[in-house]
């Protein structure tokens, strides 16, 4: 096998690249040896070398703890608990949140022999009895996983003094109803804002 | 800029990866930082320095000259003329060829600037000319630039003892005529192949 053999054979690897489309970022990176393909190297190499996960809230980051974590402008005493790093990526670029994070790294599946020793579920457990913490918000996937894991937290959390909240359900901003499941509907129905009470 | 983004940054600009595409691919590797993270990473940066242009055919590769244009059981006689490097890979993976190839980096074309000085038509000329091949086979795409790329390298070949074939245009094997545009098909009818002769 060629040196070029064994680079596509890697890229294909990837998440969205088969073995066709493989071949065609290898021709494309070694079109753009200079410009693309060395500083990507160079970052894939220094990011696997530098990059860990935060001790305190999991989040990926070349800094120990994370820079999230060290952020004194953001709320220490509001956790939001995630899946997956994908899923504090996801909040994160909404801008809508200045609290800190606890990454779960799954949802409690017996399937997937996901139990609550896999999860970071006691390291959270451990940071809202440090007493700081006055509100964990739960923002796992709205899955039979991710709802059981919340549950599971939620109990766990039961006769303390921090608040637990999830993300509400609802309609999709830009969301059409008609494309709607049902399940969100009427979720969004038993949910519905008041925009005007009654005069008296 | 954190170095994860910059690394998202960098693999979003691979084609067929966007950013959000880019940002699970990151994710997937950071996962697997021993298993691919590193090895790709290794793979790119000795790819992205050892691999040249071969200096006869222009195929990629980390020896020079390449190991087809080395390779003694293929027919130096026979030289099969592709635009892109991407094509040589394409007749390779048949297995049904065992001639050398001449890449020619892309195809004529006003639109983009490219004459045949941007071309390596010159030194497809100068091969052909040193008395070994036998035969050229045009092996361009089906597109305007290709057929008269084609066309201009037949015309500059004109005069010399060297046969000038083209690929075959009919319907593709597994087909169907129903889905086939009438350029193809009119094709197909025009070169249509005898199985069997009237018996005289």
């Amino acid at each position: 096998m060629t040196d070029l053999d064994h680079l596509i054979q890697l890229l294909a690897k990837l998440p969205g690249l088969g073995p066709r489309s493989a071949r065609r970022a290898a021709l494309f990176l070694l079109k753009r040896r200079e410009s693309l393909m060395q500083p990507l190297a160079a970052a894939m190499a220094e990011t696997a070398q530098r990059v860990r996960a935060c001790s305190i809230c999991g989040n990926l980051d070349t800094a120990e703890p994370c820079s999230l974590c060290r952020d004194a402008t953001r709320d220490a005493g509001l956790i939001c608990v995630v899946e997956d790093i994908a899923d504090l990526w996801a909040i994160e670029r909404t801008g809508a949140y200045a609290g800190r994070y606890h990454v779960l790294g799954g949802a409690l599946s017996a399937l997937e022999g996901l139990g609550p020793e896999e999860l970071h579920i006691d390291a959270l457990l451990r940071r809202c009895g440090e007493g700081s913490v006055r509100e964990v918000i739960l923002a796992m996937n709205a899955t039979v996983e991710g709802q059981t894991t919340a549950h599971y937290i939620t109990d766990r959390l039961a006769g303390t003094g921090v608040q637990v909240s999830r993300l509400a359900h609802g309609v999709p901003v830009g969301g059409e109803l008609d494309y709607l499941d049902e399940g969100t509907l009427s979720a969004a129905l038993a949910a519905r804002q008041v925009l005007k009470r009654p005069a008296t």
